[in-house]
């Protein structure tokens, strides 16, 4: 599939998705010719701003947010006359019909056959609204061409808004038209989860129950709620985290293969995994940050516009199974929280231990680990043990590191790129079909709802520390810690 | 087992294997506080020579070829005083009662308890010789102590003359006293090898022909026959390298799990593999190297004291099979020469591709591979495949690297360290048992037969060249090539 001709119309585009990561990616896709031949981009927002502005906008964007950072040496002319900005208040229904017009008119001058690709980077409340709008004009569905709508999370509270909100833009797009991010499924080592997996010998006969010992999976941030506490405040790290990014991940580990590589035989496969996840109340651990022991840093129910008595959970670690016959009987530890240490997402493959002869008669090795490490680092790390060289026979772990991004003056495309290019060629591998949306909200809900019906406090742990010590308990229970292998140093 | 109080008497010290390899391992041993606590060496020679020059002989030896040259920041006193020489004709009967006396002697000065090694580091001539002498005086075997023989290859030069060489030995000194040195054993990486195969779950399971394509061993060398050509002109690199060193590391890389760690259970499995190798005569290939393309090396015929008109192979290449029911299928490709482009020693471990689906589909992916490098850089190399970072969804294969001895200022212990070191301790695990080296002259003697009845003259290749153009041709037509990932620049 290539890039075909489109207008990229993005709604929202004075905020802050747009500034930190559509524009940047938008000039890195320019960079390396990935754009359509025949393309433009109609910035739309409320306030009265000129193009001229809107392309200095762009430029401070780039300068801000881009891994790129050279185009003080490049001719950016071409790229700034793709951007035009247009001026709309999305709940002013009559502001559409010139919008139609206006798009027309960008399609006769840039040839771009009226294919609309619609990044509606805006709050949830206005996707049903401004899909209604877009289809009174006649403008979300045509013959001999496409128009197709982006959305971000957060994609409901629960999985009843959840369907109130999709009904919204389905009554409007069809369900191949609607491409749903999960920013997680754009970044480089996610899109490796499939190719390490059924591209190699290595690893695909081991990736099944009777080789692996447990699974973790670690999303972790320093960062607190920063300035979205009325959006936090009715997520949590539950809704905000784990239902999207960190479900996403453990399908595309554990599913089985897929039938082809094409996008539905991928979701299938990943359906499936969530169908099949299992938690237990006992197993599941939650937790909000209080204040760091050097007062340096406030707690939760400090930050602005955050309730003082707020019971929202900044951490969730839990262990989940996945009832089918490959993984009955590995559990799945899960973790994510802010404040936290370190910041890095990791996926860790504890491989089980020999029999206990030979090596492991008489010694406990260390077990084998695949460790899939998706940012900041984006590698491979390989832990095995070997004969520590010396004229004693001790053996030891040892590691074999393969990293993506650690090269010098390298970096790997943002996840923003990636998804963008996707929409522009119609490829949605990368997006969430809307039954894998639905089963894992059914698998939050009913967390949610026995933290609802819980008398017990929610657990503080201190900025700065891995959360609440129940997270520990809950692997140490099973006889195992938490695994950690990023390198970068800390950053809280 | 701990290295126990003892004399070793080194018979053939003024020769070239002591200064280069024995003085060196005894000073790192003593370095690193592994030798017995009570200990002496009898340097024995023909020549007239005093105790002082041999103490200088051994500051030379360290100077030039020990790993560890830091002998002039240390007090060499307490080392050198463990050696003194002693003269003796090893045809002169008369010479060794005196010998017995004086060990006598040392036992009483040194506290070492009466037992010996008795390492015979001369021509194999003379092995049944001083084992009778040795034998005549009471000296081969005693109550309360112990007396071990450590001899070196050419252990024969057929299977008749190693039985003959055997039993000459034998005769005097019983089977668990007979050190057969083959020094691939003492390599690090060598010894790697079943901690690799049997402490990994990573790849204990892929360890079978249902997953390895084939496997490849090659031992190259840049060096020709240097001033050794009496000897290499009977023996070849069939009988000098794959009679024991590549059918070592062949055994070790394919054999069941022992029953045990201990030596009878490896060494049974080893020749349980020597036994099952089948090999055809159309799956041979002989080489010898002439000069090099610009004349700046003489070939093989050209050679001090090497016949005009020898047909000695200085090259082997052999596609070798193992008739049981792990292997069988597989192909083993072994390989070794003299004068190639590169020094070096590894093992090439090929998996099988997936199945013609998902990513194997369209694309002709490359195999996994996990390479053992055994010489000079020593580690293990795994190549797999990943997708490469950007935008487009190609499949290159990446590598990960664990050098052991690639640390600045990092040297692995010689193999003499610690196969004297394991001599002193009475372990024979990485020494040769009689049935393997019987076994192994079988393999051999065939193939020498084959060789004899033939009346094609041998291949001749240009120094400098990867051997005759059939050894490429052998892998050819199974649709393979040899591999090769030693990262180090030429040494021809």
């Amino acid at each position: 599939m290539r890039v075909q001709p489109c207008v990229l119309v993005i709604f929202g585009a004075t905020g802050d998705l747009t500034q930190r990561k559509l524009y940047p990616a938008l000039y890195n896709l320019w960079r390396e010719e990935l754009l359509p031949s025949h393309f433009a981009v109609v910035s739309i927002g409320r306030r009265d701003k000129t193009t001229a502005e809107v392309r200095e906008d762009i430029i401070e964007a780039i300068r801000n947010f881009s891994r790129n950072d050279d185009h003080a040496f490049i001719d950016m002319k071409p790229f700034l006359e793709l951007f035009t900005y247009y001026k709309l208040d999305f709940n002013d229904s009559l502001g559409y019909g010139p919008l139609k017009e206006y798009l027309a008119q960008i399609d006769r001058t840039h040839h771009t056959q009226g294919n609309r690709v619609y990044f509606l980077a805006v709050a949830p409340q206005y996707f049903a609204l401004i899909a209604d709008e877009l289809h009174a004009q006649g403008m979300a569905e045509n013959t001999g061409s496409w128009q197709r709508v982006v959305i971000e999370k957060p994609f409901g509270q629960d999985l009843a808004s959840a369907i109130q909100l999709n009904r919204g833009v389905r009554e409007t797009f069809r369900e191949e038209n609607i491409f749903r991010i999960d920013h997680y499924l754009g970044k480089e080592m996610a899109q490796n989860i499939m190719v390490i997996r059924f591209a190699n010998t290595l690893f695909e006969p081991l990736w099944n129950n009777r080789y692996v010992d447990h699974v973790q999976i670690s999303l972790c941030e320093t960062v607190g709620v920063e300035g979205r506490g009325p959006y936090y405040e009715k997520a949590g790290a539950l809704r905000d985290m784990i239902q999207n990014h960190v479900l996403q991940l453990l399908a595309l580990i554990a599913m089985e293969p897929p039938v082809s590589l094409d996008t539905e035989s991928v979701r299938d496969e990943k359906v499936k995994i969530l169908r099949s996840l299992k938690v237990k109340p006992q197993d599941v651990v939650r937790g909000q940050y209080g204040p760091d022991k050097h007062g340096r840093c406030r707690g939760y129910r400090e930050e602005d516009r955050v309730s003082p008595n707020s019971n929202t959970d900044t951490f969730v670690a839990l262990k989940a199974t996945i009832d089918n016959f490959r993984w009955a009987g590995v559990p799945f530890y899960l973790r994510t929280g802010k404040r936290l240490p370190q910041k890095y997402s990791e996926i860790v493959i504890s491989f089980k231990k020999l029999p206990g002869v030979l090596y492991f008669k008489e010694r406990d090795l260390a077990s084998n680990l695949l460790v899939i490490r998706v940012n900041p680092d984006e590698g491979v790390y390989l832990q095995f043990n070997a004969k520590q060289p010396g004229t004693q026979s001790t053996i030891l772990p040892v590691s074999m590191d393969f990293c993506q991004n650690c090269a010098e003056g390298f970096n790997s495309p943002e996840a923003y790129e990636r998804l963008l290019y996707d929409v522009m060629r119609g490829d949605s591998t990368l997006f969430t079909r809307w039954d894998e949306v639905e089963y894992s909200w059914r698998f939050v809900d009913q967390i949610a709802e026995w933290w609802e019906n819980s008398h017990e406090p929610i657990p503080i742990y201190p900025a700065g520390s891995w959360g609440p010590k129940e997270s520990a308990e809950l692997l140490k229970r099973d006889g195992r810690d938490w695994l950690r292998f990023t390198r970068v140093g800390g950053g809280f």
